[in-house]
């Protein structure tokens, strides 16, 4: 399977120009949308998601990561595998908590197409690169083992909110498993107590929770979590008591 | 094939999460999205959409229906036949009028899965069953008959806007069927006659007329008939004459 | 492969619709979203779009093309082969450009399903179309040949937006081989100058670039030309020097 991680949007030309090359270079390999709305250009609250939601997924899976504020300058492109899934990418801190916390191996993209844009590298170079890896795994002839670049200062676990989904709640770069059972969660000039689910708070209530991938999410039983609190991308979240 | 129909949003991670469970348990099973934009929470409208357009598919077709605004609750998974499609989702009203309107079997959803999230049913539960109905069709082993829990308040078709698509044209939960012929159909302050498609009136003329699937639809040739009559999900709907 | 090229959204039921159509009467066949927001109801700027991307595809692809104001109305359904590629859609000048830019084949669709709707060709005739060429090429059965309705009046490249996409960034009708390298483009008041792609020039900066498919596109580095510039679909676009 090949799972999209992106901030190429659905409707315009970007996800489906990508498909369209992995549709003739992997056949009848299922693809998947997991995101395509990430926060443009930013690879910082990328990375968390990716470290939360990557590991779902099966392994021997081939995740296409691409948010690339820096394509068409000298930053590398990478692979990396970390506990049996393969992820592609730029080389620009997307991989950071990956590989913090799982064994990983990584290499340097050595191959380049005939044709290659200055500005769409997912479909001209990771996009052949990630059919290649899900029907052959990790060719010698295209990648050259390497160290990932690394982002030293960006901690374990980001006390910000990192996406906000269409319902409007709000997940954090905190797994759930960092703040104590009984702390609540400042974000927005309020504190939050922990809820098992929606359904447990009367509508209206806003809550923190354990979302489907061990992330500490912020909602609202009933509401959008980002308008009751004004919750945006970069938002500081605290951990109280 | 399996059909969903869901308020989960395609760009963030729900219905990227449920395709790779598909993908994986129904391998080569074409997935199709008939919508994923229904009003957040909200079963009553979608219950009616869902009637319209649930028929419209191929016997044999397994359409995974999840509005749930009380997942991680006590309600009840479902699974519906009726004439000769599936419906798997929660008991909680989304099924009323496809009951209605069809001889239907009903079952409960007794299996469980090794790992239950408290907020995503449609990903842990409803997608392996969906698979597994779509491969083998109904299983005792997973389902025990049942009734469905009925909404019998609900009318056999809702005066109100049930759906706003991304042109502005507005359906409401009324079988085209229902107003007379030559009725016409009062919404926001404006009474609407009834033309047979967009082209058949002046640009930026208001009407009402069948839709592909059977419900009455507020429409405005070359303009959008929701910022142009203040038309919202639950706007009235009132039949003229 | 069929790539779908359309004014339906992905969210509602249209494009769901014409997949089903396909995955029942093409299967196996990969179909890619292209373009699932073009500008509603707006032949033209589309014109431009499709002669850009469609060509990017394989040889043997089908594309369907979608925007049609006119449905329901006396228009015809047409299909054309360009440069080996296949379009299926509304004789409206969707394809004029296609047209004019290679040799080309065209046949009226003189097939009708027995089942259509006044307003969703897509789905009853296009779509059935479009799975018919991929499966088995051009069929005299359902197709007679024919020349297209010209548009004589537009331009060979418009200067004018065209496209904006989820990043804020707008693509001109202009072929970026038309402007002379070192000329500027002038856009919502402001004249920019050209560069090769975003990491080129400082963040916040504007400039136009020859987009992944060879238009001329109007961007900002790390921002949104869109709302920097004040730009939307049919913004004036003119070469200086």
């Amino acid at each position: 399977m090949i799972a999209l991680f992106t901030d190429f949007g659905l409707a315009g030309p970007y996800t489906g120009q990508v498909k369209a090359v992995l549709a003739d270079r992997a056949p009848g390999m299922p693809v998947v949308d997991l995101f395509a709305d990430l926060p443009a250009g930013r690879p910082k609250p990328a990375a968390y998601l990716l470290a939360a939601y990557g590991p779902w997924f099966p392994p021997g899976t081939v995740v296409l990561a691409v948010v690339d504020p820096g394509v068409g300058s000298e930053r590398r492109g990478v692979v990396v595998e970390a506990d049996g899934r393969f992820y592609v990418g730029p080389d620009n801190g997307l991989f950071e908590l990956l590989r913090r916390r799982a064994a990983a191996r990584s290499w340097e993209i050595v191959w380049r197409p005939a044709l290659l844009s200055a500005s769409f590298h997912g479909r001209d170079l990771f996009a052949p690169v990630a059919a290649r890896l899900a029907v052959g795994g990790p060719d010698a002839a295209i990648l050259r083992e390497t160290e990932l670049s690394r982002v030293p200062d960006w901690p374990d676990d980001l006390p910000e909110i990192v996406y906000v989904d269409h319902y409007g709640n709000a997940m954090t770069g905190l797994r759930a498993t960092v703040p104590p059972a009984a702390a609540r969660l400042a974000v927005g000039g309020h504190a939050l107590a922990r809820a098992r689910t929606f359904s447990d708070v009367p509508p209206g209530s806003a809550f923190w929770y354990e979302n489907a991938n061990g992330l500490a999410e912020i909602a609202v039983n009933a509401g959008r979590a980002d308008a009751a609190l004004g919750l945006a991308i970069g938002s500081p979240v605290a951990i109280i008591g």
